[in-house]
């Protein structure tokens, strides 16, 4: 972590010959020095991946320009999709869930003890189950019960939630409701889920009765994008851990818990890291 | 590891009071001192399952009558499914191969160097790159080259080659081949697979080339018993390795070649301890 | 997890013939169906260590009375080093930290949602900083400020304090300070503590910054009971996770602390199960 | 893998802006196009570190031209410590063993499937023992029987051994013997160790017992370049396996075996494909 304050650049492009030195003299040459440079080639779709961060102590170029200047003198040249994001800015989420706490009080706690550098303006939940939880941690707790027939009245209303508070992005932390296409695409590559399997194994509803049945050795847990298809976005992180002929159900959804949440908060650091690019529905993370 | 000479029980028999009381008295009347017992209920089945292993140092009952005693002692009361192993038998196992190496060195250096108690008289294979090996290690090596509309009477000819070899159980060392269910049926929870990858991820054909595509963040390896379902038998071990966007499918296939050569060795390795116990398409490991 | 009420039997003592059958038929002949049995005997030490649960439903024995029939019949026997616990009976454990609140979010947050059957009356610490979570979650905090030359008037009323709420056993959740001989002594095999290294790697102060210069490549976290000797005491559990050149000594701490607290909640669970048996320095972990 | 031949360099030098900006203009001016590119900057030392492949297609400097050019134009200017290798260069490895065969089949059985673009010219023991794997694998063994006070006239022959064959680096495959400093220094970071425990725990003999006696949960093999100093030599790889109070010392030896294989085989195949540097007495390990 440095000192100085720094800017993080992530960019994919098609791929060619001198992308690494065009970048790496736009920076040098403006009196910036590379802290960390990572860059990655698809070799299937010839696509180049890159996240460099640098120091911004020398740097010649003021915050309010780098945007435009790199836009004109790199980004159009090489045709990129690109993002930067200066070290001291602090990202809006917004945490979904239903009635299961661990993930929740897992990130309150990491949020609350300046782990994480982020803002959490409200809990969304379709249960009041957890509203305690939120009160101790002094956040807002916003209650839409299910009703059927009704999920588009009810996601308008979570949206403009969302957009009120100028939320950045959704992590739905154990969140039992399936979002429609709509409300996913206003935060396309921007919300966040933990399903408890080992994904692409056992997607759906109770996977770790589908994981008892079939007698598998080892449970895992995937965070990965939420895309239209279920359980079938970008794939984030993924851990497991060891199961036995000893292990009931219940000792799955035990064992699963903590699984799921280490789970779920590496790929939120990593989000909030600017790790991660998306491309052909999977994820480039860069271990940063 | 028991200095003296050692017997172990495997059984499974219907839960209800007393088995454990019932087989410990029956050993301990007799003179035997437990070394090892394990047992599990499976609470959906109400099965018992229990594995114990004990001296024969000061037991009564000679070898050539212990599975007459014991069959009306004990089994034959609690409605046992049951078999027992002396600690100096040795069994006799085949291999299968085509073309790939790894598991068939792997499986070849533990037995020539003691490792394992097992004896090998023959490797079958549909090709012959794999012969030089065969020979280095002094071991018999069939080639019954695929033929179309001929698997039958090709299969007709493995078996009869097994049955003249005494083979107690056949290892698919990464044999590209699919058995059919007549054959399967002659070895029943006696063929042990290695399926490259976490199943029941990615059953079928070219499983690292699937887990490449959906870009999975782990990839794994499964040992299995054979039945008559492709990649959906009983499971006896599972590991897995990280992977990341930085690797290729050839990278995914040489970190999976290291998974696949301990994930079968376990699995063989537990199946010659009499460690496994197979019932509704799933396995008792015990770890021994 | 059985529906009815049962009891977990602990028990070592030297391995003889016959302890198995003796304690089985004890429960059956009582009309007790063993739910879980495991059996364990260490060929140096010629112990024999033992944990059985069994179902109180039809049991003959009132639960007043089983400690005194079980001393007569069994224990006295086999000279049986022995505790049993009711399936109903809630633990009193303390929890002792400093400055870095993850362990104790994890902790608070298990007990809260009834992860663990377990009371907290209260939180002790040598600094005030975590306070406002013992207060969120509605637990007593006492502050014990460090005062040279005066620790073992602390200890004396921390252990008071201990006394008068009735405490059974006492988790060191990244505790600091180093407990004396004296305080130890009264509670053997009762304090649990987490050291942030793969002991017996790095014990001691600063264990990140001491595989930072090593330059492992995976680091740990170990669970273990507090003994006289600083980091020496019976290992409970561990785990690791990979590191590379690339994290600093704050990526380690930060990688760190989630092993730390998944380390220290499996070895309190242990202990609540009633799983861990102590001798020699080492544990014996029946993994329920 | 490239298709194409390609080139790696490995530098290391004082940090300094412009570096990659220096060496990507001078691939991409002469036409290469970077396949890999990786850098590492170490913030205690101020040394950067760097590996970049690329490819030779349209690479305007002739191969016997590269070495000469790239010191003039880039790495006296920066004061570069580095090396090229080609993708079509082959190393000369030697194997020393003793009695045990585990590592020795392993090694052997890539390198002949050709896992690994190794020549293996010959292999070192001081036991006849695995003569006979290695005439199987058609390499020559000699045998140097250790005679006491004449360790450096033994070393002598071994080292004139190794020169005569051109050997480029030597694995040292479960070779009981200590190598005198002398030895060591002729292939400084070119003697790979495995040593069967997780360093620096149960650093020197008999690692298996301690880690026994200890009561470790998990046990730990480490790969490393061997140094004056005994089993404290730069890290390459290290990997782990969960033991329990069920596993004897024989169990825990067993285990370790096939940690043993896998830990050295991957500190082989990152030395073989330029992956490592060395500074500080840790490892750059750059994931290929």
């Amino acid at each position: 972590m440095p000192d100085k304050e720094s800017v993080i650049l992530l960019a994919h492009c098609p791929d060619k010959q001198g992308i690494v030195a065009a970048v790496s003299e736009f920076i040098f040459n403006n009196g910036g020095n590379i802290i960390d440079l990572d860059q990655h080639v698809d070799n299937d779709s010839k696509l180049f991946f890159m996240r460099v961060e640098w120091s911004l102590e020398n740097f010649q170029i003021k915050n309010g320009d780098l945007q435009e200047k790199f836009k004109t003198e790199i980004a159009d040249k090489f045709d990129m999709n690109w993002k930067i994001k200066f070290s001291d800015e602090k990202l809006r989420m917004a945490v979904f869930v239903s009635k299961i706490p661990h993930c929740l009080y897992d990130i309150l706690a990491r949020t609350q003890s300046s782990e994480w550098n982020v803002e959490i303006p409200l809990i969304v939940s379709n249960h009041p189950d957890l509203q305690h939880i939120a009160k101790a941690f002094g956040i807002d707790y916003y209650v839409f019960p299910n009703v059927k027939k009704d999920k588009l009245s009810i996601e308008a209303k979570q949206l403009e939630l969302l957009e009120n508070h100028n939320i950045d992005f959704v992590v739905l932390a154990r969140y039992m409701q399936i979002l429609t296409d709509s409300f996913v695409s206003n935060y396309p590559n921007k919300i966040i889920n933990i399903h408890h399997s080992f994904l692409p194994a056992f997607a759906g509803a109770k996977p770790y009765h589908s994981a008892f049945e079939r007698g598998v050795k080892i449970i895992g847990a995937t965070s990965h994008y939420v895309t239209a298809e279920l359980d079938a976005g970008p794939i984030i992180q993924q851990d497991i851990v060891r199961v036995s002929h000893n292990d009931s159900v219940d000792d799955l959804v035990r064992k699963g818990r903590d699984l799921e949440k280490i789970v779920l908060s590496r790929a939120v650091r990593a989000h909030l890291s600017m790790d991660v690019l998306v491309y052909n529905n999977k994820t480039v993370v860069f271990d940063n």
